[in-house]
């Protein structure tokens, strides 16, 4: 797999600071934007920088938590097309996303968290009547996850999650989905959001935002979410 | 259909108002909350409201609206369970919900409407490399709208669609799904949505809310989405 990620010139640099992360305790990677369609146009077999850093550190399990002061999520899946996310919701998967994104934000905030789970169908399927997946892998998780001692609600309704006073009172939420958790959080804290991958041996984090190369070179780019990735990988240590 | 619908008891009411209302010309029905799961267990064959006026007025096709000062939003699918969205969405579908999006904006505001048709997978399918709807149906739908004369962009991706400044460039987002567009209807603009239901042979408007059984009788209601329900339905006349 090195062999394959290092096909693509850019792709010593990832190599290097893992590599060199990996050398240290309490090391910190912060990376910026990523062309996905450029990885993948140089058959590098990862879809972004994520999987990239799970495979070379040789993490057994990861997931994105999506930091900013407005909002909090991680998601149990991510770069997955829309009709291919309810087959990899499973129960163990939705505990590991939870456990991970909790045991960040304790890092983080030095306090337990609030965790709100959301549904994956409209009205968190209202008892079964739009969708059943709430009642076979969400609630049985959610369950786990209190017999573990969290502090868990759900499966919250997905379009009341991040009203005003329901996501002042959450810490992290967990999402099911890419749009589920990223739709939210461009709308209410655009270029403040902060992107780290969980799970591994070191601290990664990384801007929340594309290449843009459409205003490349301009001096239009905004850097705040570059500075809030650097200031959020000081917190872990 | 109508035996069954009359069935529940507070369904006299609606069907009373929707015969009165066919027998007038430019008639308005301003609808306040609905509990889905109550009218499921009276047996009642409709999810919602929205396909109780449909079957009842006989409108051919109908889709909702969703109506605020800083968003508004059409849906290809709403009361849906999520793994049935994609079957559901086609061409003709999305094309049909575009164009009764349009008549309603242009009802509402006597101008052409900046059209914004969002992609279906994580963003937008990344050309193919995340999902294929948005080549097989969602920019079929976008060319055939734009043949017609429609000022259309799209397919967008989902999480970037209700950024500031995209949101305010764009009239109406016609959305693949519910949570796509209740999402960040609800994050940005609760207690200002209106829901109308678009197609009809009347005018339809409701509260974008449920019914909050926790708080009935307490004095605590916002009937603020119901006021401006009222408000948007006289827009039609």
């Amino acid at each position: 797999m090195l062999n394959a990620a290092t096909r693509h010139a850019g792709c010593h640099n990832v190599v290097n600071e893992i590599n060199l992360a990996l050398t240290r305790q309490d090391a910190e990677v912060t990376t910026d934007q990523l062309n996905k369609e450029a990885l993948h146009a140089a058959e590098i077999p990862y879809p972004g920088h994520t999987e990239i850093f799970t495979a070379l550190t040789h993490a057994q399990r990861s997931c994105m938590l999506q930091y900013s002061s407005e909002v909090r999520c991680v998601f149990a899946t991510t770069h997955l097309p829309y009709a291919e996310v309810p087959a990899a919701l499973t129960k163990e998967r939705i505990l590991e996303t939870l456990e991970l994104g909790a045991q960040a934000m304790r890092r983080i905030r030095r306090s337990e968290p609030q965790i709100g789970v959301l549904g994956l169908n409209p009205h968190a399927g209202e008892h079964g009547l739009f969708g059943k997946e709430e009642e076979t892998v969400i609630a049985p998780a959610i369950e786990a996850a209190r017999a573990k001692g969290f502090e868990v609600e759900g499966p919250i309704p997905p379009d009341t999650a991040f009203l005003p006073t329901k996501r002042r009172a959450t810490d992290l939420f967990v999402c099911m989905y890419h749009d589920q958790g990223h739709i939210p959080l461009k709308a209410l804290c655009f270029d403040e959001a902060v992107n780290i991958t969980l799970g591994l041996p070191i601290v990664r984090t990384s801007v929340d935002h594309g290449t843009a190369l459409d205003i490349a070179g301009q001096g239009k780019a905004n850097p705040n979410s570059l500075y809030e990735a650097v200031k959020l990988a000081l917190k872990f240590i």
